[in-house]
């Protein structure tokens, strides 16, 4: 029996082929929208590390939420050895929506200061 | 009898209660997002002629929108007469999350010119 596990590896969207309607809607809900943040402030993240950071522990609740952010293009998912690495998709966002990224963040920022 | 019909007033959510996930939210469809397209290039519009143009033809699902819009803060529903008026809250919006309804605006413009 191999020591290896399969490697799963998620479908994600070619840039041309995200929407912005999608990714509104990815990041319109709380959980995602700190998860993103998170990611793109402090960099790439594991699964495991991120969802103790935000403070969410159902892993089946972020299972959902890092597909919905997957499938509208705006995070990567990738397996890095026994571990599921995240990154924010800056230069396919900023490319196709530019000040998009940003300036949710900055909403963002600005809510949490409020 | 009266022959005035009672006013109804909605309730819209103060410029400093605004949540950037709540707007991402609201403009994450494709159907609301086409609709505060419309509003923001041509000016107000009543319900129904936002309707025809935007060719929806349900009016209760629109009253849905109307309201998910509305309580997101990203637009204005009056009563003028017997019918209701629609605006965009840009001044409200462009003050609370700077450059954020232009990027989308944007976005979608870009979405439908691919």
């Amino acid at each position: 029996m191999s020591r290896y596990r399969q490697r799963m590896s998620f479908r994600h969207p070619e840039r041309d082929a995200i929407r912005v309607d999608a990714v509104l809607s990815a990041l319109g809900n709380p959980v995602r929208l700190a998860a993103v943040r998170s990611l793109d402030k402090d960099g790439d993240r594991n699964c495991g590390n991120l969802l103790a950071e935000i403070g969410v522990s159902a892993k089946s609740t972020m299972t959902h939420h890092w597909r919905v952010l997957r499938d509208a293009g705006v995070i990567w998912q990738h397996q890095h050895g026994r571990e599921y690495q995240l990154s924010v998709r800056r230069e396919d966002l900023d490319a196709r929506y530019p000040g998009l990224l940003d300036a949710i963040l900055a909403g963002a920022a600005r809510d949490e200061a409020a």
